[in-house]
């Protein structure tokens, strides 16, 4: 159950494996299979700042991806993947603060996801080809500004503010996506539940679909969509994101 | 007046100053002023390849920047910006084509636009700071597959087909906006026609306003919109993006 972390020590960004105690530094990283024998000291979780489990050069987001969410915006399901980015400089990891946006909104929600991660260059790749591309899973909170989504034509500002794109807390190249549970909890109550077979469309098809539009690179991450029950997150709120299998994904919230 | 192209000549890119005869390598980059003392001899244009002027963690976008684009597409100016992201992956330089996507667009149209490059991190700049925060300016293609545009709620997929962004030729750190007139001719025939000083929001406003929802690196872009004009291109064709005292940006058009 290899389940990489990027973190930080002294300086630069590494890998490491994690395990229960700490984490298990790696001279290459996760994209590169062949160096990635453990080399050192186990590093305590408390010495080390975990960091997104990826540097892409782009995060593709996808809109209105189960059922019962689209519903409970009013939306129809879309005929095709709908598509929108988020800018990598709106990544936080697990334990990093979401920042409220204060001044600029007043309707901030959660929206928990399963995010996949390239391994390998797809451009124009087959669904049946696609699996190969993917190196593995994460979690995502694709934290939306949904006052600014309703009034801008995009959803671009909305969902592109600093800190709005928690991400971990690991990369775990043996999750398959089948019919894990996907919860949302905000101060322990359940806010999201769902289950990742109710997507839509689902990761391989998204892959050769977003392939055919734009080069995939290495690290580059599809955030699949969330199920029903997005709602509001407040400074003071700590926001748990679980899938099944995969991890828990937690941040608080504060005041911008 | 300092030039910079970015070029390959073996292996990885690296910067140099434009001069009439050819390119004069630079031991450092753009974004790093004290190193960029040019180094041994000019090389010929035709012995480069040249590439993108910068490498951006992100691209983002103005719709309807130009009164009189918002009108010939039927739109109201915007009260505020109206962004959205290109990625990194649709970038091609300066001489390269743009590839019709074909099977997914039957109508492809140029935008040409005058883009800003950030040289130093911007977080919550004023307007009157922001200046000092733009490096340069470049010109960019801003090509759009108008039909997926007005299909899709989202403009991502309609902008961000690899090559739907030709950048270049290169970045200009004493270009100042004013009243230059922008062109973009297909064939040798006039398109687009306008002036910067026509965009609703300026650069440095644009810079301000970005920078308080996603904080821009050095090399991101910011492209400022386009003037009205826009028109299909089709396989065959050569699209010529010009700005007074900045430069030409040149495309030809391929087939998919």
């Amino acid at each position: 159950m290899p389940r990489y972390v990027r973190f930080t020590l002294f300086g630069k960004p590494s890998y490491g494996l994690a395990q229960d105690e700490g984490v298990r530094p790696l001279a290459g990283d996760p994209f590169d299979g062949g160096r990635d024998e453990p080399q050192g000291e186990v590093l305590p979780w408390d010495v080390i700042t975990l960091r997104p489990p990826t540097s892409p050069t782009k995060i593709v987001a996808v809109g209105r991806n189960y059922v019962d969410h689209a519903k409970e915006l009013g939306n129809d399901v879309p005929k095709e993947p709908l598509l929108f980015l988020k800018p990598p400089s709106c990544l936080v990891a697990h334990g990093d603060d979401v920042v409220y946006p204060e001044g600029e909104s007043e309707l901030v929600h959660h929206e928990g996801e399963l995010a996949l991660v390239i391994g390998r260059r797809a451009r124009h790749v087959s669904e049946a080809d696609a699996a190969a591309h993917i190196l593995g899973y994460t979690i995502m909170n694709d934290v939306t500004a949904r006052d600014l989504q309703r009034r801008d034509v995009q959803f671009t500002r909305a969902k592109s503010f600093d800190t709005f794109g928690p991400l971990g807390p690991w990369l775990d190249t043996d999750f398959v996506p089948a019919a894990q549970r996907l919860t949302v909890h905000v101060n322990g109550e359940l806010r999201q539940d769902g289950r990742v077979d109710q997507m839509v469309f689902q990761p391989a098809m998204l892959v050769a679909y977003v392939s055919r539009i734009m080069t995939l690179e290495p690290g580059d991450v599809i955030t699949t969509g969330t199920p029903a029950g997005v709602g509001p997150l407040v400074p003071g709120d700590r926001v748990v994101v679980a899938i099944e299998g995969l991890g828990e994904l937690e941040n608080g919230v504060v005041g911008g």
